[in-house]
């Protein structure tokens, strides 16, 4: 029995009491906002994550960073130090590897990693038809299911699982005047394998099983956006919203099961559809958590993509969005490094927060107004020792030498803020004014 | 006469000719904006700018950059390495020097710039007082007013002027419970001075004096907001709305008289928060340009308040703001670097970007359509060359070496869009789909 029938039943489980505290929230609302689909625990349950990673309506948004090997640069060194990375600053993980030992280096970053793994299991059984077979589409759909169900036997808490997309939709998308048709890399599989074997999704073909996997372990199916915009001025086209709509149906059928679920998100999208965009998935999918990329709000930011899209996710988790999959500044180009990895972390970091400032208000804000606290008392230490990176912060601080005054090295003894607290001491001892 | 009563005769000048062909809209449209106050041209009549900069409705969103030394580092060699920044990343440049031979610099700057030079004259005559009278509020009305003389001369372009705060207000705020009362340096510059002189603000009572001074240089009055927030808990109080009604009234006052003129904001201010601010504003002032610092939508983000608030400038650009001052990765813990500068600036042309696909349009998007459009050829060559920072972009792109596929290192020989291709090609020949 999954946490979901367990909600539906009316039990408060030892979990839900966790995510109750953890996010400061009744365990009656976590527990009816589970039954309903609206909260999810990332989770494997026969392999608990270090971290518990709760997902949903009314808890703070999280963040996830995916890291892994390509073809061509396979460093599982690189890839181990970029789980530090998202331990450091993340919330769940996706190990994305096409490169090497893809069971091994899986295993690997499962052992390593505080959080919740997640897979797109289509890449490898895609690689592995690539590799024994010289064609990516040479798999057959039992294949695809052991895959599966052998990433859920090691551990993985949610998975990529493109279902929405049907033979049709994808049809229609490759000879649609679209400015990049497919951008998915696991979308894009499952479309070619549909076209190359004149069959339906092999996900929809089987999705009773499918359901029945993820239940067994009660994991989080993500049910992948194939088709999501790749270009501003592909967003929002009758190829995304026909996508959503087929997947708001599996969302339906998932959560009648008790199946955990969520839905993946765009993309690129103008900043001005991005809040619509969340609110029609939500209205749609009758509220399950919404997970998505950015979305990225121009097409030209490389190599500053995690800046570009830091703003389309501050926006997007303002709007209800409840996982923020991150980018790097190697995004549209190539893998990140683990410097890359952090950077891009940090700012989904600062998106959430501007995000959950909004959602959560006062809750969210108590963190910002002790900064501001500090900082209008020009206590550097604690103020500083408050801020998202407070090395990091400190290093900024003291780069051109320790300030000599109370202030810092941009006002130096012109700061505002100590001149606003002599006058205070000075208004408070004249009556005259 | 300046640029505003030309458009009030109807006249259309060369200025008005450049505009239109910068921006690509009508002349006559240009001409009625600049007559109704709702487009500015950033410029000392007396001495041009290389760069012409018009800011407000239908034209893209500017970006200031500010620099200057402060009273600890004082390194001109590095300050004019930032003026070369802003020229490759800015549209106007701020001195905000407070250390050194201010005049000196100031003159330097205004020569190394290509772009439109501001500063904030009451720091001058503020550090002047502090070191000769040993007080920074012991200058006169007419130092003060003789100080904004000298930068017009020199060829300031445009200048903060903090005549919204009254007295009455200045007072309320610092005994009020805001977080932290003024962070506005000027701002506080000024409050000091009226309550250590009993005085009502210099500038309002010498504002038709400020006001021909303009005039003559057909310069650009920016109202200050001394009372902007300096956390996010203080936004939208009666104090920043108060000054803003302030302003207003001076907005009109300088427009009648044919006087260029806008408005600075925040500050910070929730994510939320911010589409409005800027309706108020345009609202109460009939729609003079808005220029804005970010805004800020969380307090804790130093030492990557340039990533946070470019998530506030893209929101505010998108809603109606016309100009933005960066922040770099040193705001809130001192004076930034050259790189930091650049950091600043670049985050911010991203977001101007972002919001210009929104308030524009395709005219705007036309760019991003380009380099999806070579993206989802995957013709590399032309797609870096298209970003908004090729150069760094391609050392991204080749970081791990030259990628040996028609791909990049993310995906290696998977590349989703190598497929897709693939695929259409397929669909093209086969009539049976």
């Amino acid at each position: 029995m999954g946490i979901i029938d367990e909600a539906k039943r009316g039990q408060i489980t030892d979990e839900m009491r966790a995510i109750s505290k953890l996010e400061g929230i009744p365990v009656e609302k976590v527990r009816n906002r589970i039954s309903e689909g609206k909260i999810m625990l990332i989770r494997n349950a026969k392999y608990p994550s270090r971290k518990l990673v709760p997902i949903g309506k009314g808890l703070t948004t999280k963040v996830n960073v995916n890291i892994g090997t390509s073809s061509e640069v396979v460093d599982l060194d690189m890839e181990l130090q970029k789980v530090k990375v998202a331990n450091k600053w993340g919330d769940t993980l996706m190990d994305l590897s096409t490169g090497g030992d893809l069971d091994a280096i899986r295993r690997d970053i499962i052992k390593a990693s505080d959080l919740p793994v997640g897979t797109v299991p289509v890449y490898q059984i895609f690689i592995e038809s690539f590799k024994k077979k010289s064609g990516g589409a040479y798999f057959t759909e039992d294949e695809l299911l052991n895959t599966v169900e052998k990433h859920l036997k090691d551990g993985v808490a949610f998975m990529t699982i493109h279902a929405g997309i049907t033979k049709d939709l994808a049809i229609r998308a490759l000879k649609s005047d679209r400015i990049i048709p497919i951008v998915s890399r696991g979308g894009d599989m499952i479309a070619g394998w549909m076209i190359h074997n004149n069959s339906e999704n092999p996900y929809r073909k089987n999705w009773d099983y499918v359901l029945e996997m993820f239940k067994e372990y009660d994991a989080v199916i993500s049910l992948g956006d194939a088709l999501r915009p790749g270009a501003t001025g592909d967003a929002h086209d009758e190829f995304q919203i026909g996508e959503l709509l087929e997947t708001a149906r599996l969302v339906k059928s998932a959560l009648q099961k008790g199946v955990q679920v969520m839905v993946e998100g765009p993309g690129h999208v103008p900043l001005n559809e991005i809040a619509w965009d969340v609110k029609l998935m939500k209205k749609l999918t009758g509220g399950v958590p919404y997970y998505v990329l950015g979305p990225l709000p121009i097409d030209v930011g490389a190599p500053y993509d995690h800046i570009a899209s830091a703003i389309g996710a501050a926006i997007s988790s303002a709007s209800g969005v409840d996982l923020l999959c991150y980018l790097t500044p190697a995004e549209h180009l190539g893998l990140p490094t683990v410097k890359q990895v952090e950077e891009g972390a940090i700012a989904y970091r600062i998106a959430a927060h501007a995000g959950d400032v909004v959602k959560l208000g006062r809750k969210a804000r108590k963190w910002d107004d002790e900064v501001s606290y500090y900082r209008g008392k020009l206590d550097w230490e604690n103020m500083i020792s408050k801020l998202i990176d407070p090395q990091r912060a400190y290093q900024v601080y003291t780069q051109f030498g320790t300030p000599k005054v109370k202030a810092c090295t941009m006002c130096g003894g012109y700061c505002p803020m100590m001149w606003a607290m002599d006058q205070v001491r000075k208004i408070g001892s004249s009556s005259s004014l």
